[in-house]
Protein backbone atom coordinates (compact mmCIF):
# COMPACT_ATOMS: atom_id res chain seq x y z
CA UNK A 1 0.00 0.00 0.00
CA UNK A 2 1.18 3.73 -0.92
CA UNK A 3 0.55 5.90 1.46
CA UNK A 4 0.62 9.61 1.10
CA UNK A 5 1.90 12.18 4.52
CA UNK A 6 0.96 15.63 4.58
CA UNK A 7 1.87 18.27 6.91
CA UNK A 8 -0.05 21.21 6.19
CA UNK A 9 0.64 25.24 6.50
CA UNK A 10 -0.49 28.28 4.79
CA UNK A 11 3.43 29.07 3.62
CA UNK A 12 4.71 25.55 3.34
CA UNK A 13 2.88 22.38 2.60
CA UNK A 14 5.20 19.52 2.71
CA UNK A 15 4.05 15.67 1.53
CA UNK A 16 5.55 12.71 1.87
CA UNK A 17 4.92 9.18 0.12
CA UNK A 18 6.02 5.56 1.14
CA UNK A 19 5.73 2.01 0.65
CA UNK A 20 4.29 -0.45 2.84
CA UNK A 21 6.51 -3.34 1.16
CA UNK A 22 6.18 -6.43 3.82
CA UNK A 23 7.26 -5.70 6.75
CA UNK A 24 9.12 -2.18 5.59
CA UNK A 25 8.20 1.01 5.17
CA UNK A 26 10.05 2.55 1.62
CA UNK A 27 10.60 6.12 0.30
CA UNK A 28 8.70 7.09 -2.53
CA UNK A 29 9.24 10.69 -2.61
CA UNK A 30 8.70 14.11 -0.86
CA UNK A 31 8.26 16.98 -1.80
CA UNK A 32 6.87 21.27 -0.45
CA UNK A 33 3.99 23.41 -2.04
CA UNK A 34 5.44 26.69 -0.77
CA UNK A 35 2.82 30.19 -1.48
CA UNK A 36 3.76 33.43 -0.71
CA UNK A 37 2.04 35.68 1.65
CA UNK A 38 2.06 38.63 -1.14
CA UNK A 39 -0.58 36.52 -2.68
CA UNK A 40 -4.85 36.65 -2.01
CA UNK A 41 -5.69 34.28 0.89
CA UNK A 42 -7.90 32.65 -2.28
CA UNK A 43 -4.73 32.27 -4.28
CA UNK A 44 -2.37 30.46 -1.64
CA UNK A 45 -5.65 27.90 -1.06
CA UNK A 46 -5.73 27.53 -4.78
CA UNK A 47 -2.01 26.89 -5.32
CA UNK A 48 -1.77 24.50 -1.87
CA UNK A 49 -4.97 22.68 -3.07
CA UNK A 50 -3.49 22.08 -6.74
CA UNK A 51 -0.25 21.76 -6.09
CA UNK A 52 -0.86 18.35 -3.30
CA UNK A 53 -3.49 17.05 -6.44
CA UNK A 54 -0.79 17.40 -8.83
CA UNK A 55 1.63 15.38 -6.44
CA UNK A 56 -0.86 12.91 -5.55
CA UNK A 57 -1.72 12.22 -9.61
CA UNK A 58 1.99 11.65 -10.03
CA UNK A 59 2.62 9.32 -7.18
CA UNK A 60 -1.13 7.43 -7.13
CA UNK A 61 -1.29 7.06 -3.21
CA UNK A 62 -4.35 4.76 -1.79
CA UNK A 63 -4.56 6.24 1.38
CA UNK A 64 -3.70 10.00 2.75
CA UNK A 65 -2.95 10.87 6.53
CA UNK A 66 -2.82 14.18 7.77
CA UNK A 67 -1.39 15.96 10.84
CA UNK A 68 -4.07 16.74 13.02
CA UNK A 69 -3.60 20.23 14.58
CA UNK A 70 -1.77 20.77 17.30
CA UNK A 71 -4.33 23.98 18.51
CA UNK A 72 -2.20 26.25 20.78
CA UNK A 73 -3.53 29.63 22.72
CA UNK A 74 -3.02 31.16 19.72
CA UNK A 75 -6.02 31.65 17.46
CA UNK A 76 -4.80 33.95 14.32
CA UNK A 77 -2.38 30.87 13.76
CA UNK A 78 -4.98 28.02 14.44
CA UNK A 79 -6.93 30.31 11.70
CA UNK A 80 -4.30 30.27 9.35
CA UNK A 81 -3.63 26.75 9.74
CA UNK A 82 -7.30 25.51 9.31
CA UNK A 83 -7.44 26.89 6.17
CA UNK A 84 -4.14 25.26 4.70
CA UNK A 85 -5.42 21.85 6.35
CA UNK A 86 -8.62 22.07 4.45
CA UNK A 87 -6.79 23.20 1.42
CA UNK A 88 -4.60 19.77 1.92
CA UNK A 89 -7.56 17.76 2.89
CA UNK A 90 -10.07 18.98 -0.09
CA UNK A 91 -6.84 17.92 -2.17
CA UNK A 92 -6.41 14.26 -0.66
CA UNK A 93 -10.61 13.92 -1.27
CA UNK A 94 -10.78 15.46 -4.84
CA UNK A 95 -8.08 12.44 -5.24
CA UNK A 96 -10.49 9.92 -3.69
CA UNK A 97 -8.58 9.15 -0.66
CA UNK A 98 -9.78 8.25 2.79
CA UNK A 99 -7.83 10.71 5.04
CA UNK A 100 -6.96 9.54 8.61
CA UNK A 101 -5.58 12.04 11.17
CA UNK A 102 -2.75 12.04 13.89
CA UNK A 103 -2.38 14.29 16.25
CA UNK A 104 1.21 15.93 16.54
CA UNK A 105 2.07 13.89 19.82
CA UNK A 106 1.62 10.79 18.22
CA UNK A 107 3.40 11.40 15.27
CA UNK A 108 6.24 12.63 17.60
CA UNK A 109 6.35 9.85 19.79
CA UNK A 110 5.73 6.95 16.60
CA UNK A 111 8.78 8.65 15.04
CA UNK A 112 10.85 10.27 17.35
CA UNK A 113 11.20 8.47 20.01
CA UNK A 114 9.38 10.92 22.26
CA UNK A 115 6.29 13.39 22.10
CA UNK A 116 9.37 16.63 22.16
CA UNK A 117 11.19 15.62 19.58
CA UNK A 118 12.24 18.73 17.42
CA UNK A 119 12.21 19.47 13.81
CA UNK A 120 15.49 18.11 13.51
CA UNK A 121 15.58 14.70 15.26
CA UNK A 122 12.06 14.17 13.70
CA UNK A 123 14.24 14.38 10.46
CA UNK A 124 16.75 12.47 11.68
CA UNK A 125 14.35 9.50 12.76
CA UNK A 126 12.72 10.07 9.17
CA UNK A 127 16.15 9.16 7.21
CA UNK A 128 16.88 6.29 9.51
CA UNK A 129 13.16 4.55 9.49
CA UNK A 130 13.54 5.03 5.89
CA UNK A 131 17.21 3.87 4.77
CA UNK A 132 18.07 7.46 4.13
CA UNK A 133 21.40 8.48 3.38
CA UNK A 134 20.55 12.07 5.04
CA UNK A 135 17.98 13.52 6.94
CA UNK A 136 15.03 14.78 4.33
CA UNK A 137 14.53 18.06 3.85
CA UNK A 138 12.64 20.69 4.23
CA UNK A 139 11.76 20.32 7.52
CA UNK A 140 7.66 20.31 5.99
CA UNK A 141 8.50 17.62 3.87
CA UNK A 142 10.37 15.44 6.48
CA UNK A 143 7.75 16.10 8.69
CA UNK A 144 4.85 14.68 6.07
CA UNK A 145 7.11 11.18 6.10
CA UNK A 146 6.56 11.38 9.68
CA UNK A 147 2.48 11.39 9.25
CA UNK A 148 3.07 8.61 6.20
CA UNK A 149 4.88 6.63 8.67
CA UNK A 150 2.88 6.83 11.47
CA UNK A 151 0.01 5.82 10.00
CA UNK A 152 2.31 2.89 8.30
CA UNK A 153 2.91 2.02 11.75
CA UNK A 154 -0.41 2.24 12.84
CA UNK A 155 -1.79 0.38 9.95
CA UNK A 156 0.53 -2.41 11.07
CA UNK A 157 -0.23 -2.55 14.66
CA UNK A 158 -3.95 -2.87 13.56
CA UNK A 159 -2.99 -5.87 11.42
CA UNK A 160 -1.44 -7.58 13.71
CA UNK A 161 -4.23 -7.33 16.86
CA UNK B 1 -23.65 43.44 -10.81
CA UNK B 2 -24.37 39.90 -9.22
CA UNK B 3 -23.04 39.38 -5.65
CA UNK B 4 -22.81 36.05 -4.03
CA UNK B 5 -21.97 37.10 0.03
CA UNK B 6 -20.63 33.85 1.94
CA UNK B 7 -20.86 33.37 5.85
CA UNK B 8 -18.58 30.52 5.99
CA UNK B 9 -19.58 27.82 9.40
CA UNK B 10 -18.73 23.55 9.84
CA UNK B 11 -22.19 22.85 10.72
CA UNK B 12 -23.95 25.82 8.31
CA UNK B 13 -22.29 27.80 5.33
CA UNK B 14 -24.93 30.32 4.65
CA UNK B 15 -24.39 32.08 1.18
CA UNK B 16 -27.12 35.18 -0.27
CA UNK B 17 -27.32 36.20 -3.87
CA UNK B 18 -28.08 40.77 -4.80
CA UNK B 19 -27.98 42.43 -7.36
CA UNK B 20 -26.98 45.75 -7.99
CA UNK B 21 -29.39 47.50 -10.24
CA UNK B 22 -28.53 50.92 -10.33
CA UNK B 23 -28.31 52.48 -7.31
CA UNK B 24 -30.60 49.87 -5.88
CA UNK B 25 -29.68 46.50 -4.27
CA UNK B 26 -31.94 43.59 -4.89
CA UNK B 27 -32.66 40.09 -3.53
CA UNK B 28 -31.96 37.03 -5.64
CA UNK B 29 -31.38 34.20 -3.25
CA UNK B 30 -30.12 32.81 -0.64
CA UNK B 31 -29.73 29.65 1.26
CA UNK B 32 -27.69 27.43 3.87
CA UNK B 33 -25.39 24.09 3.11
CA UNK B 34 -25.34 22.07 6.36
CA UNK B 35 -22.88 19.07 6.91
CA UNK B 36 -23.20 17.05 10.15
CA UNK B 37 -20.86 16.39 13.06
CA UNK B 38 -20.81 13.04 12.68
CA UNK B 39 -19.26 13.09 9.14
CA UNK B 40 -15.72 13.21 9.07
CA UNK B 41 -13.93 16.61 8.23
CA UNK B 42 -13.35 15.45 4.23
CA UNK B 43 -16.71 14.58 3.87
CA UNK B 44 -18.02 17.79 5.57
CA UNK B 45 -15.25 20.32 3.78
CA UNK B 46 -16.44 18.59 0.34
CA UNK B 47 -20.43 19.65 1.09
CA UNK B 48 -19.55 23.19 1.63
CA UNK B 49 -17.50 23.17 -0.82
CA UNK B 50 -19.54 21.35 -3.63
CA UNK B 51 -23.10 22.98 -1.88
CA UNK B 52 -21.85 25.95 -2.50
CA UNK B 53 -20.03 25.42 -5.90
CA UNK B 54 -23.44 24.23 -7.02
CA UNK B 55 -25.45 27.44 -5.69
CA UNK B 56 -22.70 29.55 -7.50
CA UNK B 57 -23.56 27.94 -10.84
CA UNK B 58 -27.08 28.23 -10.46
CA UNK B 59 -26.83 31.83 -9.81
CA UNK B 60 -23.84 33.09 -11.83
CA UNK B 61 -22.37 36.05 -9.54
CA UNK B 62 -19.52 38.00 -10.80
CA UNK B 63 -18.15 38.57 -7.66
CA UNK B 64 -17.65 36.79 -3.97
CA UNK B 65 -17.55 38.27 -0.66
CA UNK B 66 -16.50 36.41 2.41
CA UNK B 67 -17.07 37.19 6.26
CA UNK B 68 -13.13 37.44 7.07
CA UNK B 69 -13.05 36.26 10.21
CA UNK B 70 -13.32 37.07 13.68
CA UNK B 71 -10.70 35.67 15.16
CA UNK B 72 -11.55 35.58 18.97
CA UNK B 73 -9.46 33.89 22.23
CA UNK B 74 -10.59 29.89 21.07
CA UNK B 75 -7.77 28.82 19.18
CA UNK B 76 -10.17 25.78 18.76
CA UNK B 77 -13.16 27.66 17.27
CA UNK B 78 -10.30 29.61 14.94
CA UNK B 79 -9.61 26.39 13.40
CA UNK B 80 -12.89 25.11 12.62
CA UNK B 81 -13.75 28.12 10.94
CA UNK B 82 -10.44 27.99 9.52
CA UNK B 83 -11.62 24.81 7.81
CA UNK B 84 -15.08 25.98 6.78
CA UNK B 85 -13.53 29.49 5.29
CA UNK B 86 -11.16 27.70 2.72
CA UNK B 87 -13.73 25.29 1.20
CA UNK B 88 -15.74 28.25 1.00
CA UNK B 89 -13.01 30.80 -0.81
CA UNK B 90 -12.32 27.50 -3.06
CA UNK B 91 -15.54 27.60 -4.04
CA UNK B 92 -15.55 31.43 -5.24
CA UNK B 93 -12.47 30.36 -6.91
CA UNK B 94 -12.70 27.35 -8.59
CA UNK B 95 -16.10 29.41 -9.63
CA UNK B 96 -14.08 32.23 -11.00
CA UNK B 97 -15.17 34.47 -8.86
CA UNK B 98 -12.68 37.22 -6.96
CA UNK B 99 -12.96 36.95 -3.54
CA UNK B 100 -13.27 39.90 -0.94
CA UNK B 101 -13.19 39.93 2.54
CA UNK B 102 -15.38 41.92 4.99
CA UNK B 103 -14.60 42.06 9.16
CA UNK B 104 -17.89 41.57 10.89
CA UNK B 105 -17.59 44.70 12.48
CA UNK B 106 -17.50 46.55 9.37
CA UNK B 107 -20.42 44.15 8.15
CA UNK B 108 -22.18 45.01 11.55
CA UNK B 109 -21.73 48.70 11.17
CA UNK B 110 -23.11 48.59 7.54
CA UNK B 111 -26.01 46.66 7.95
CA UNK B 112 -26.93 46.67 10.92
CA UNK B 113 -26.43 50.41 11.65
CA UNK B 114 -23.45 49.83 14.93
CA UNK B 115 -21.01 47.13 15.45
CA UNK B 116 -22.63 45.32 18.05
CA UNK B 117 -26.02 44.44 16.45
CA UNK B 118 -26.63 40.54 17.07
CA UNK B 119 -27.86 37.94 14.29
CA UNK B 120 -32.08 39.05 15.04
CA UNK B 121 -31.01 43.03 14.13
CA UNK B 122 -28.90 42.25 11.32
CA UNK B 123 -31.69 39.72 9.89
CA UNK B 124 -34.00 42.93 10.05
CA UNK B 125 -31.78 45.56 8.86
CA UNK B 126 -31.38 43.01 5.74
CA UNK B 127 -35.10 42.83 4.97
CA UNK B 128 -35.76 46.37 4.85
CA UNK B 129 -32.73 46.82 2.77
CA UNK B 130 -33.55 44.35 0.04
CA UNK B 131 -37.39 45.32 0.67
CA UNK B 132 -38.64 41.72 1.52
CA UNK B 133 -41.65 40.98 3.62
CA UNK B 134 -39.85 39.53 6.68
CA UNK B 135 -36.12 38.83 7.79
CA UNK B 136 -35.02 36.28 5.81
CA UNK B 137 -33.82 32.65 7.67
CA UNK B 138 -32.02 31.11 9.06
CA UNK B 139 -29.09 33.26 10.28
CA UNK B 140 -26.18 32.25 8.64
CA UNK B 141 -28.23 33.02 4.98
CA UNK B 142 -29.12 37.05 6.56
CA UNK B 143 -25.60 37.12 7.49
CA UNK B 144 -24.53 36.13 4.36
CA UNK B 145 -26.82 38.39 2.73
CA UNK B 146 -25.11 41.18 4.82
CA UNK B 147 -22.09 40.61 3.27
CA UNK B 148 -22.98 40.83 0.06
CA UNK B 149 -24.70 43.80 0.84
CA UNK B 150 -21.42 45.02 2.88
CA UNK B 151 -19.19 44.70 -0.92
CA UNK B 152 -22.31 46.58 -2.94
CA UNK B 153 -22.14 49.00 -0.45
CA UNK B 154 -18.19 49.44 -0.60
CA UNK B 155 -18.77 49.49 -4.29
CA UNK B 156 -20.85 52.28 -4.24
CA UNK B 157 -18.72 54.38 -2.83
CA UNK B 158 -15.56 53.24 -4.38
CA UNK B 159 -17.12 54.14 -7.31
CA UNK B 160 -18.14 57.77 -6.16
CA UNK B 161 -14.69 58.49 -4.97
Amino acid sequence: MRIAGIDPGLNATGYGIVDIDGDECRHVAHGVVRTRSADSLARRLVLIRDGLRKALAQWSPEVGAVEASFVGSNARSALALGHARAAAILALADSGLEVHEYAPAVIKTQVGGYGQSDKVQIAKMVAIELGLPEPPSPSDAADALAVAITHWAHTRLDGRI
